[in-house]
C-alpha cells in the first residue's frame, strides 16, 4: 500500500491556539495532498487500487457503506454524488446497527467502510460480518495505511490527511469527502461516465484548495459570528440535498466541542415536528448554497423568522438572501456545486472551535469522547 | 377501496382531558381494526389488495419506502423488519430529500408510501417522480380512503386508525406499524416465506391488543415518572436495532408536544459524539427489550451513568436491569420480540403526554405544528 509523502507535524501546534485550529487551517494542504498523483490530464486515475479494482468497479451495480460518526456523515455526502452521477443505489449504515443485524445485499454491491484511525471496532466488526454475505469485494477509505481495516479490506483508497490530534475530526472528514469524489470518478469511469462529467469534477477538485483557503480567511468573521451561540443551548442546523449532510456533521462538531445541543434536520422536515422548537431561544443555522434547492430553503427560512427564531444562513454569495432583523446571512465563496458540501464544511467547522473557545470546554479533549472508539 | 366498519368518535373527547390521550387510549381497538378479518386461519390474508398484487410481491426484489415525519420512523422499524424475514434490501427515505435529487432504482423494487392524511405533498410528490423511475408498482399504507395518495397509487393498504385529531400522531402511527407488519408477510407469503415464521408473527400481532391494553394499565405511573422530565430542556433517547426508530419517534413526540429538546441516537453511536452533552441536566431514555442486544445497551447505560447522566430505562421485565441511584427502570410487559416496538411505543407516547401537560402546551394544537403538512 502507498504511504502519503508529505508530513504534517502532529506534536507542534506552532502558531495555534489548538490542534483543531491548527487541523482545520490545513485542509487546503490536506486536500492538495489527498489530490496528489491522483489527477492526471484532467483525469482521475488512482494507481494504488490497481488494475483489478476497474474489473470490480465494472460489475459493480450498488454501493454498501458502512461507517460511524463523522465518517458517517462522509458517506451520506458520498451517496449523493454516487447516485447522481453514476445512477447506482448506494446504501449507507451505522456500523453498530449493520453489524447486529440481519442485513440483505444487492447483488453485485461493493462493500465499502470509512474510519479515520482504520480500528472503529463496530466498523471492523461490520466489515469482518459483510465477508459472509455476497459483497464482490470490501474497499476502505482510511486515513491509517498500517491499520487493521486496511489489512482486512481487498482495496484502500488512503486519504492523506496526516496525523489528527483534535478529538473532534476535521481535517480527517474534508479528506474523506475529496478520497470518496475521486472514488464516484473512479468507479464511474468503469462504469462508462462520460468524460466532460469527469472533466467538470476534476477541474472543481482542482480549484478545491484555493477555494478552502477562501473560506479560512473569513475566520476573523466568523470569531465574531460565534459569540451569538455562546449563551445558547440548542441549535438546530438545516440543510437539503448533499448539504444535508453537512448540516449533519456541523451539528455534531458543535455537540463534541462546545456541549450545546445542536441538532441537524432536513429542511424539508421542518414541519413535521422541529418547528414546534422555534424560539428565541433556539438559533436555526442554515447552509443554504446557490443550488437548484436554494427557493426552497429561503421557504424554509420564512417558516423559522415568522416564528421570532434568529437565523444564521451560510449562503453563496450569488444566492442573493438578504441579512435583516433576525437573519444574518454569511457569505460563502464557492464556484463548483459538486465540491460545495467541503467548502461549507470549513466555516461551520471553524464556527464549533469558536464557539467552544469562548465556553472555554477543553476544545482537542472535549469530556467523554476518545479520538478512536476501538472498544465497542 | 375498503372502508373500515369500526367509526371512532372523533368529535367527543369523552373522558379524556386531549385528543392525544383519547388517540392514545384508542391503540388497542385501533390495532384490532387494523388486523380485522386480515388473518384467517392463522394466515394473513389481505384480500383488498387482489391477486395481482401477489404478483407484484413475487417479483419483488428490493422496496423503497417514502414518508415524512412520524410515518418516517414507522418506515424504518419496517426496514428492520423487511430485511430480517424476507431477505430483500429494504430502502428509506424522507420524501422532500429523494423527490429533489437523481436517484438510482434497484431493479425489480416496489415504491411504497406512508402517510396518515395521503396528503403530504411531499410524499406525494416523491410518487409523482416515482412512476417515471421504473419501479414496478406503487402502494400507499394510508389512513384517508378518499386521499390523493389511495387515488395516485396501484395498490392501498389502509391503516384504520379513525380520525386523528391530536396534530403529533400516536394511533395511527401504531397503525401504521401494524399495517407494515401484515405487508412484510403478505410480500412473504408471495416470496416463500415458511408457515412457522408467519404463524409466529401472526399470534404476536393476535395478542398485540392485550399488550398495549396492559401498557395502558400503567398510565398513572408514567404520569408520575413524567415529573422528572417536566424541567428539563433536552433529552436523550437511545435504542438499537428496531427500536431504534422507536427511540426517534420518541424523542419526535417530546419535541412535538412538550418543546423539549429531545434527540435520539442509535446506541451503539453514543460514543461517536452525543456523549460529550451527558450531564445531569440532560436525562437519557434508553429503550431496553429483551433481545439480542440487551448485553450492548447494558454497556451503553454504565458510559452514561459513569458520566453523571440520569437514565430512565424502558426494559423488559425479564431484562434484569437493575435500578440504582441514577438509574430508574420502568418495566414493560413484552413477550413477542417481532411486535416489540409497538408495544415499547406507548408508554414512552404516555410519557411525552404528561410531560406536555405538566408544561402546560397545548398538547392536541402543538405552537408551529399543523396536522397534515400539504404544502411543501
Amino acid at each position: 500500500f502507498e504511504t502519503s509523502n508529505i508530513q504534517h507535524d502532529a506534536v507542534d501546534k506552532g502558531n495555534f491556539r489548538h490542534f483543531m485550529l491548527k487541523e482545520i487551517f490545513e485542509q487546503p494542504s490536506v486536500v492538495a495532498d489527498t489530490l496528489e498523483g491522483r489527477i492526471v490530464d484532467n483525469q482521475v486515475y488512482i494507481e494504488t487500487l490497481g488494475d483489478n479494482a476497474a474489473k470490480v468497479f465494472e460489475q459493480t451495480e450498488a454501493l454498501q457503506i458502512i461507517a460511524c460518526g463523522t465518517s458517517y456523515n462522509a458517506a451520506l455526502v458520498a451517496k449523493y454524488w454516487v447516485e447522481h452521477y453514476l445512477n447506482i443505489p448506494c446504501l449507507v449504515e451505522i456500523a453498530s446497527e449493520y453489524r447486529y443485524r440481519k442485513t440483505a445485499t444487492i447483488p453485485n454491491s461493493l462493500f465499502i467502510t470509512i474510519s479515520q484511525s482504520g480500528e472503529t471496532a463496530d466498523t471492523l466488526a461490520a466489515l469482518s460480518k459483510a465477508k459472509g454475505e455476497g459483497y464482490l469485494a470490501s474497499l476502505t477509505v482510511c486515513n491509517s495505511p498500517a491499520s487493521s481495516m486496511v489489512r482486512e479490506s481487498d482495496f484502500t483508497l488512503l486519504t492523506r490527511a496526516g496525523t489528527e490530534i483534535g478529538v473532534a475530526s476535521t481535517k480527517a472528514f474534508t479528506a474523506q469527502l475529496v478520497s470518496l469524489l475521486l472514488l464516484t470518478i473512479s468507479i464511474g469511469k468503469a462504469k462508462g461516465l462520460d468524460k466532460e462529467t469527469e472533466h467538470n469534477i476534476v477541474k472543481a477538485l482542482e480549484h478545491l484548495p484555493s477555494e478552502i483557503q477562501k473560506a479560512l480567511d473569513q475566520a476573523g468573521d466568523i470569531d465574531k459570528l460565534s459569540e451569538a451561540f455562546a449563551e445558547k443551548h440548542h441549535t438546530l442546523f438545516l440543510g437539503r440535498g448533499q448539504q444535508y449532510p453537512i448540516a449533519m456533521e456541523a451539528a455534531l462538531k458543535l455537540k463534541e466541542v462546545s456541549y450545546i445541543h445542536a441538532e441537524a434536520y432536513a429542511a424539508g422536515e421542518l414541519k413535521h415536528g422541529p418547528l414546534a422548537l422555534i424560539d428565541k431561544d433556539m438559533p436555526t443555522v442554515v447552509v443554504a448554497p446557490n443550488d437548484n434547492l436554494l427557493e426552497k430553503l429561503k421557504s424554509n427560512i420564512e417558516e423559522v423568522r415568522s416564528r421570532g427564531g434568529s437565523l444564521f444562513v451560510f449562503a453563496d454569495k450569488s444566492a442573493k438572501i438578504q441579512g435583516s432583523d433576525g437573519i444574518t446571512v454569511f457569505p460563502v465563496d464557492s464556484s463548483y456545486n459538486v465540491t460545495a458540501p467541503i467548502v461549507y464544511t470549513i466555516p461551520l467547522q471553524l464556527l464549533s472551535y469558536y464557539v467552544a473557545v469562548i465556553k472555554g470546554t477543553d476544545v482537542d479533549q472535549p469530556r467523554n469522547l476518545a479520538k478512536s472508539v476501538t472498544v465497542e
